[in-house]
């Protein structure tokens, strides 16, 4: 390394450190290393920062949390990012590259040799080498595999098997089963022999000869238990199960629902396979609902916050060509009024209010629906009960709003034709969003599409190129 | 009750009955039932559909987990809710008004006396109880405290003092705490003394004489931990701790992060007052993602599905009106130019493109940032990155996007000079989305306002007054 490498590396720590120790200050993260110094915090981090030593940088990240390294690694951009992740123990990257979004752990792994790689993912369960494999070259993953016990590469196989909406890449193998024809006596110092119990077991799955599920035993319940009597007495039948095809979606529903801290995945046979935690479905309930906020923000995915200017540029352009395409449509249909926009100028300066406003109310309508829609709170039997209301709403808001632009239009161009043709414009345009409000995402359910995905710009597309011609079409026919 | 009444009852109960079938049948609920009676499950929904008791929907409706029925209630129109309610028993109407959500909870109080309301709440916790409270009427808040013992009426005050988003409004106070001078074998038989232990106990907190949290002791590593061992010896010390005060914002991120079951909350003097659950942690996720989604689409809160026309009219006033006055303010924009549109009437068609394309960019820049605050990634020191980052993907999307329209403008009017105009305010208006977009909501979390409450709006008013005034002053310029 030459001299002027070496500066610029010292240059670069230097930012990371005042950057992450920002960071840490503003989470409050700091707190615990200040008070084991017993020094004022202000000072403490002025002096990290001038020490300014890589060991210091590395002891300050050896004592945080993977999920805390992950998100300053996300909180900085790639220079100092890397300049991080070098600094990072080798055995922690494993459980680090895991915490990081899928954006930025592409550009940590595109950093490590095949080597490293397999090192990290070789730290890791099976479960988690799973959720990371799609991310590894192939050379690497074949490595681990090879680096596997025989059941841990079934595992391995199995888990890499379901796809990502599945119950199946949820599921984790850490689970605690035992026989139900023993006593809580012989559960007790079966346990007491193992050195600790996998993160998250609340409960015991309670197994026939054949590895069936038979039950459940809560570990609370083990503790309140009389010693002698035998688990079948105690346990709880009967007891929420999942298969590893079905929708993550449900499972997640299900614990939300009833609270679940963990669950039981079995087989068509009804062999206990694999169990499903609550910090997972947390994190899968995360992902939905952040796609879902990014998807209707027009954002592909999760974006790296410093991804290059031609890397957001990809992420972002499926957006804007669809938005492009229906921006012409609704181009074109104004151009079929361009003889009426010439006669009445002030036209043009008033059709973006009748499309604006019955796209936003077009979109009222789709959220509520979309989302009565994910909790399935909609069946053919209240559907039409919704469109009903919805049209009885959009006639309201029609007479109110159109009212209010009608007088708009009055006041400014002083025609009082042209403020009823606006109303009426206005009625019309948001009966049509209502009824497509609810349309399109029954519509998208039906035929099995997410309606999370798509319904917004669909129902905006309509209402602009429906507003437009709504009230050009009734001006060309009552005004000019 | 007359006859005719009785036969509306009924029809409605029929209705009832066979959305409610129709709703677990596509939940998969009705198949325990099933199966218990060993029928084919057509069959036996189409008996219940016929047989139509009051008697057997209730004993349907008894079989179900009160988040089940709370779902129902939810799907009902508000005529066949009111009928489902009548038939839930006195004692589950406590656990069941806690989890429907706030819009139809009201509409289940409006219909129940004072007395059924007392009853209910009596059944809860405290905790629960505060839950209820802003929706119950003042004498049956009087009437519930009246009946409780001291210490929990103690309780009931402190859990309602706590304004919604503090983490003191998550807080139970169903924890078990030992001393630390005890023995594992001590705190085995204290357990065994118990009937049960309360839900999501996965850890015992530590306490000093005094009552302040000195660690916790993990329900797992009391089973795998000799008897004889002293509990200051296995604890882990140091534990994660809220304050009752705490935004429960940055809890709930704690559990994502960190993977907690039940956390403490302590006092300012580090006194155990209660503690926080993962599935209340959920709960609180999933409203505030939710109420992130509604907002986007322009709904000020969840609405009841069946809510009155006007009831839901008033719900979305707020937003229609702000979008007016945006669009009213984006027509006297258009406005100005109206000298240049008669003269060149291409432009009205052309100039919503312009506008619509650079909202849906600034509001893509908006989103990113609104979830990347959201979490905590942006600092004082990655900001100006960021601003950088997005002129440069708004001025390479400015000419890709731009050289498309200005193309379209081409072929359509066979003017270069107006495809030249139309590409130049292309990327004037991304460009001014882009810093828009970054610099909105970070100007908002300044000044201490939630972010994803409004940018929205303003990126979007913004983009298009912004987006007309570019083109139409351009063309203004050097077109007409």
């Amino acid at each position: 390394m030459t001299m002027a490498e070496t500066e610029d590396r010292r240059a670069n720590v230097q930012d990371s450190l005042r950057h992450i120790t920002g960071l840490l200050q503003k989470h409050g993260l700091v707190e615990s290393l200040v008070h084991r110094q017993q020094g004022p915090r202000q000072e403490l981090v002025e002096n990290l920062v001038q020490k300014l030593h890589l060991v210091e940088l590395q002891k300050f990240l050896d004592a945080l949390h993977p999920a805390d390294i992950a998100l300053i690694l996300e909180s900085l951009p790639l220079e100092q990012r890397l300049v991080v992740w070098e600094l990072v123990k080798a055995e922690r990257e494993g459980e680090i590259l895991l915490e990081v979004s899928d954006a930025v752990r592409a550009t940590l792994i595109e950093n490590m040799d095949e080597q490293e790689l397999v090192a990290a993912a070789e730290q890791l369960d099976t479960d988690e080498i799973a959720d990371l494999a799609p991310d590894l070259p192939r050379e690497v993953i074949q490595d681990v595999f090879k680096s596997l016990a025989p059941e841990e590469r079934e595992q391995l196989r199995a888990a890499m098997s379901y796809p990502e909406g599945a119950v199946g890449a949820l599921m984790d193998f850490d689970m605690i089963s035992i026989r139900d024809d023993i006593t809580i006596e012989v559960v007790l110092r079966y346990l007491r022999r193992m050195d600790e119990m996998p993160d998250h077991t609340d409960q015991l799955f309670v197994v026939d000869y054949a590895g069936r599920l038979k039950g459940l035993l809560a570990v609370n319940r083990l503790l309140v238990t009389d010693p002698e009597t035998v688990v079948t007495a105690v346990m709880q039948t009967e007891p929420p199960r999942f298969r590893p095809n079905e929708k993550a979606h449900d499972a997640a529903q299900a614990f939300e629902r009833y609270d679940l801290v963990s669950a039981a995945v079995v087989d068509e046979g009804g062999r206990l396979i694999g169990r499903v935690t609550v910090n997972t479905v947390m994190d899968y309930i995360r992902e939905e609902t952040d796609s879902d906020v990014l998807f209707a923000g027009g954002l592909r995915g999760e974006e790296d916050l410093f991804a290059s200017v031609w890397k957001s540029v990809k992420n972002r352009w499926t957006w804007l060509a669809v938005n492009l395409v229906t921006a012409f449509i609704a181009s074109r249909v104004i151009g079929l009024f361009e003889g009426s926009i010439s006669k009445l100028v002030a036209l043009a300066a008033l059709m973006p209010i009748i499309a604006g406003i019955s796209g936003n109310s077009g979109n009222q309508t789709t959220t509520m629906i979309v989302r009565a829609l994910a909790v399935g709170q909609i069946t053919a039997a209240n559907a039409r009960t919704l469109f009903a209301k919805e049209i009885g709403v959009s006639l309201l808001n029609g007479l109110i709003w159109g009212g209010v632009v009608g007088l708009f239009a009055f006041l400014i161009y002083h025609s009082w034709q042209l403020g009823v043709v606006m109303t009426g414009a206005m009625v019309l345009s948001l009966v049509l969003a209502a009824i497509m409000g609810v349309a399109i995402p029954l519509t998208m359910q039906r035929f099995g599409r997410d309606p999370a995905i798509g319904s917004s710009v669909m129902i905006t597309a309509l209402t602009d190129s429906g507003g437009f011609f709504i009230f050009l079409g009734l001006a060309t026919l009552f005004l000019v």
